[in-house]
C-alpha cells in the first residue's frame, strides 16, 4: 500500500486546454508547455504556482575508494562538505542566485565534520567495498533512508514545493553506476563512465570493479532496499529516502544527474508510485545518465555537458521551471487579446 | 574600415584561467565554462558583470502573404504588437520575469498602430511580395538599419549590456529562409520550415515561393544591404541594424530563432566583425535553424523546440547566462577553499 498519490490528471486537462488558448501558435512554446501541464497535475492546479525551490545536499564516502576509482582523493568529500556551507561551492552559488533553500546533509562522510554547520545525520563512516562486501547492512539501509526523509520533511515544512537532492561523495558514480545497470538491465560498458575524470586505465579498472560487484549479488532476488545495502552508498539510500517522502508529501523532484537518477531508480524499486513526481533537468556528460533517465521514462530539458553533481543541473534548471509557469499563468489568451486564430 | 572591436582575448585567457581554480572538476560545468569565459572576453573583465537585458522586439509585415505562406492572416502582426505592450504575449511574460526592459518598435506593419505605445518608426506599410519584386528599396533598407541602430542605442543608453532582438511579422519565416539560403549556400529544402504551422501542401507552396524569389535574384552579385531590399523584410533590416550597433557599442548580442538568425547573416554580410559579438540561445524547431547558426559559427545552448520568436527563445536563456557568470565569480577557488585536486 503505496503512500504516495498520483499527480491530478483532471488539472493536467484544464492545463493543456488552457495552453491551447494562450496567444502563440500551437504547440509554439515546445517543452515549455507540457513542462507547465506537468507541473500543473503535480500542484492539482489548472494554473500552477510559482516554485519554492530546496535543495538538499547528501553526502557520503564510498569505501570502493580503495580500489581506485574516482580521479579525487576521499578527503575531498568532507573538503567539499566545508566548502557548501561556507558558500564557495557551484551549489552555494546556484541556491543563492535561485533562490532556494540550501541544507547539506552528512548521511556517512567518513570524516569528522563536527565543527560544520551541516544536519549530522552520519550512518556509519563511509560505505562497505561493493567490489567485494555490502555498502552497508539492512538497517542501516533504513536509517539512510530515514535520514533522507526527514530532510524531506523539514524542506517542506520550510515552505518548499520543489524538493532537489544533491550528492557529493568522492568515488559515487561507481556504486550508482552498478545501481543503474541492476536496475536499467543495461551492460557494464554502456553505463560507466569517467566521473569526475579518470584516465583510460581507470575506466577500464572501474568497469571492472561494477562488473565484479554486479557479479556478487547477480543471483539473489533484491528488492530495492537490499540493491542499495550491496550496491549502494549512504548518500544514495538517504536520497532514495528524500524522493519517497517528497513525492509522498505531493511535492515534485526535481533530478539531478548520475547519482541522483541511480538513487531515483532505487525509489522506484522500493515504490513505482514515486515515479510520476520526478522532472528529469539535465543529461549528464557522464555516460548512461541518459539510458538512466530512459528508464524512469524521462527526457532532460537540458544538456550543457555537466558532470558536477551537487545538485547543480537541477539548480540551474529551476528558471526555466520559473519561467514555463510564468508563460501558462501571465500570458493573455486569443479572446482575452482579441487575436485572431489560425487561417481556416 | 569596421566600427566593431574584437573581443579581449587577454580577458578570455585570464578567465580560462580562472575556470581552472575554481573548486570543481576542470571542465565539470560544461557549456557554461565557455559561456562564461566568451562574455568575459565581449565584456573586456576576467570576471563578467551580471548582465543587464535589454529586449527590442521589430515588427513588419510582408507582401508575400499574398502568395499564401502563412497559418496566420496579416491583421495579427498589428494585433500581436498591441498585445506584447498590453503586457500578455509570451515576450511580455519572460521580460518581466528576467526584469529586462522591453521595447516595441514597428519597423513596417501594415496596419497603422497610432494609438499603441510602441516606437513609430515605420519605413513603410510592409514590404514588397519577394516572390515577384524586391522586399524594399536601397534608401528604405537604410531606413531601416538606422531604425534598429537607433534602438540598440535607446537600450546602452538605459543600461542594458546584453542586446535581444524579437521579431514579429506573419509570414516572415519567409524572407528569413530566403536570406538564409542564399548567405549559407544550403537548399531550400534544407532551410524551409513550417514556420508558424503551415500544412504539408502550405510547406511545398513555401518552398517554391522561396525558391522562387532566390532564383529571381540568382545572377546578380548582391552585397548584405542589396540582399535586404530584393529578399529581406523591414523588420529583419531593423534586426540587422540593432546588431551591427550593438557590436560596435561593445554590447554581446543574445539571438533567437529562425528571423533574428537570418538578420545575423545579413548583419554579417554587412561587417563580418560583428560575427564574435552573435551567441546562440536556443536551436528552434524551424528547419534550417541549426544549419542557419552553423553558418555563424555558433552551436545553441538549449532546445526546447520552440517555434514562437519574439525573442523568446533568448529571453529564457538570460538566467543560464546569469548563472554561468554568477559560478564564474562566486565560486571559490582550490586555494580559498583548501580543498585538495586531482590525485598524481
Amino acid at each position: 500500500m503505496s503512500r504516495i498519490s498520483p499527480p491530478d490528471l483532471s488539472a493536467l486537462a484544464a492545463a493543456q486546454a488552457r495552453q491551447q488558448q494562450l496567444t502563440k501558435p500551437a504547440g509554439s512554446l515546445g517543452q515549455l508547455e507540457s513542462l507547465a501541464c506537468r507541473l500543473a497535475a503535480l500542484q492539482g492546479r489548472e494554473v500552477p504556482l510559482p516554485l519554492s525551490p530546496a535543495i538538499s545536499v547528501f553526502a557520503g564516502d564510498h569505501g570502493v575508494c580503495a580500489e581506485g576509482v574516482s580521479a579525487y582523493p576521499q578527503e575531498v568529500t568532507g573538503a567539499m562538505v566545508a566548502n557548501f556551507v561556507h558558500g564557495g561551492a557551484a551549489i552555494s552559488v546556484l541556491a543563492r542566485v535561485n533562490q532556494a533553500r540550501l541544507e547539506v546533509v552528512d548521511a556517512g562522510v567518513a570524516a569528522k565534520l563536527d565543527g560544520l554547520p551541516v544536519v549530522h545525520a552520519k550512518v556509519r563512516a563511509g560505505s562497505g567495498n561493493i567490489r567485494r562486501e555490502a555498502a552497508m547492512s539492512a538497517d542501516e539501509v533504513q536509517q539512510a533512508l530515514e535520514v533522507g526523509r526527514n530532510a524531506a520533511q523539514r524542506a517542506i515544512a520550510s515552505g518548499a514545493t520543489l524538493l532537489i537532492a544533491g550528492d557529493m561523495g568522492i568515488g559515487n558514480t561507481t556504486p550508482s553506476a552498478a545501481l543503474i545497470c541492476r536496475l536499467s538491465g543495461h551492460s557494464v560498458d554502456s553505463i560507466v563512465g569517467r566521473g569526475t575524470g579518470v584516465d583510460d586505465a581507470g575506466l577500464a579498472l572501474k568497469r571492472q570493479v561494477v562488473a565484479d560487484a554486479l557479479a556478487r549479488v547477480a543471483t539473489a532476488g533484491l528488492d530495492g532496499r537490499a540493491l542499495l545495502a550491496e550496491l549502494g552508498g549512504l548518500e544514495i539510500a538517504a536520497i532514495a529516502g528524500f524522493y519517497l517522502e517528497g513525492a509522498a508529501q505531493g511535492v515534485p523532484l526535481l533530478l539531478d544527474g548520475f547519482i541522483s537518477t541511480a538513487a531515483a531508480l532505487a525509489a522506484q524499486e522500493i515504490d513505482p508510485a514515486v515515479t510520476p513526481w520526478f522532472i528529469a533537468s539535465h543529461c549528464s556528460q557522464e555516460t548512461g545518465h541518459q539510458l538512466a533517465l530512459a528508464a524512469l521514462g524521462l527526457t532532460p530539458l537540458v544538456d550543457f555537458g555537466l558532470r558536477l553533481g551537487e545538485g547543480s543541473g537541477a539548480a540551474l534548471a529551476i528558471p526555466l521551471l520559473q519561467q514555463a509557469i510564468a508563460l501558462h499563468a501571465g500570458m493573455a489568451t486569443f479572446a482575452e487579446a482579441g487575436v485572431a486564430g489560425k487561417n481556416g
